[in-house]
C-alpha cells in the first residue's frame, strides 16, 4: 500500500472544482500516521537539524510527532493574536485578501537548521511566508518536508526557486 | 525539573488578570516534548485504548505524539468549516457567545476506546463538549488527558461528574 492510498479524496471542498486531499483518513490509520512521521524523520536524519517548525493548525500534526521521533523541540507558527509573547511577523497574499503567520522571537537562533512540516504544498503561498520569517530569525532553514505535493499548483517550485531544499511523500495531480 | 518548570507564565494575556500558561517553552525544549509525550502516553498504556483524539489547535500538537508513541491512529476534533467530509457537530458556550466542535461521521465506531487530548482544562466547557461529540458516536471514551489542569477553574471537576476518567500531568493554581 502507497502512503497516497491512505488519503481520501473529497470532491467539490470547499469549492466546486477542488479535490479536496483529506489526510484525517491517514492519520486515522495507525500505520498511515507512523509511516508518514517514519519517513519525514528518515529523509532529514543525519543532516543536524536542530528542531522542527509547524503551520497551523496541520503542520502541527505531522511536526510535533517528528520532533519526537527525532528528539528535537518543536516550533509553532501561528495564525495572528495566538502566541502570547512576543512576536515576528509575516503577512502574505491570499486568493482573497491576506493573512499572516507569527512566531515568538527568540524561538529561533542564528544557531538553529529547521525543518519546516507542512501537511500539502500547493501555491506555496503560507510555505514562503513561513520559510521567510524562519529566515527572519537568522536561523537556517535546512529543508521543507510536506506529506502532499500538488506539483500542478507549483508550489515546491515555488520554494525550490528561492533556494530552499523540499521533499515531500506523495503527489496527486490536478488542485 | 518538573514539566511544570518548562511552561512559562504570559501575564495579561489574552487580557488583563489572566495568567497565560505557555506551553511554547515546553514544546521546544526537546527534553520537555520527550517527557509530556512519554508521561501521557505511560498513563494509558495497557489500558486498550485504541486511538487519540485531539481538540484544535493546541490538542493536535500533544496528541499525535502520543498517537504516534503508541502506534495508535489519532482523530481530529476541529472548528467548524474545517474537516472536508460529513461531521458530527457539537455546540458549546464561551465566556462570550458559541463555539462548535465537529467530527468526521464514522471516524470512530462502538469498538473504540478513545483518549482524548488537550493541551490545558480550564473552565472544561471545550472538553466537554469534545467529550459529548465523542461518546454520540457510540465509542468509549476511557480517558481524557491534559498538560495542565488550572484546578480553581473547575474544569476537571465538571468532566469527573460527568463520570469520566481524567488526568493532568501538572497543574497551576488561579486562572
Amino acid at each position: 500500500m502507497q502512503l497516497a492510498d491512505y488519503i481520501r479524496t473529497i470532491p467539490n471542498f470547499p469549492k466546486p472544482g477542488i479535490q479536496y486531499r483529506d489526510i484525517t483518513t491517514l492519520l486515522g490509520n495507525p500505520e498511515g500516521l507512523a509511516r508518514t512521521v517514519d519517513e519525514i524523520a528518515e529523509k532529514v536524519q543525519g543532516q543536524g537539524i536542530t528542531c522542527i517548525a509547524g503551520i497551523e493548525a496541520r503542520g502541527f500534526i505531522f511536526g510535533t510527532a517528528v520532533a519526537y521521533k527525532l528528539g528535537l523541540g518543536f516550533i509553532p507558527l501561528r495564525k495572528p493574536g495566538k502566541l502570547p509573547g512576543k512576536v515576528i511577523s509575516m503577512a502574505y497574499k491570499l486568493e482573497y485578501g491576506e493573512d499572516e503567520l507569527q512566531l515568538h522571537d527568540g524561538a529561533l537562533t542564528n544557531d538553529d537548521k529547521v525543518l519546516l512540516v507542512d501537511d500539502l504544498i500547493a501555491t506555496g503561498g503560507t510555505a514562503e511566508a513561513a520559510s521567510k520569517l524562519i529566515q527572519q530569525t537568522g536561523a537556517t532553514l535546512s529543508r521543507c518536508g510536506f506529506v502532499i505535493d500538488l506539483p500542478d499548483l507549483g508550489g515546491m517550485k515555488r520554494l525550490r526557486d528561492m533556494g530552499l531544499d523540499c521533499f515531500a511523500l506523495c503527489e496527486f495531480e490536478g488542485g
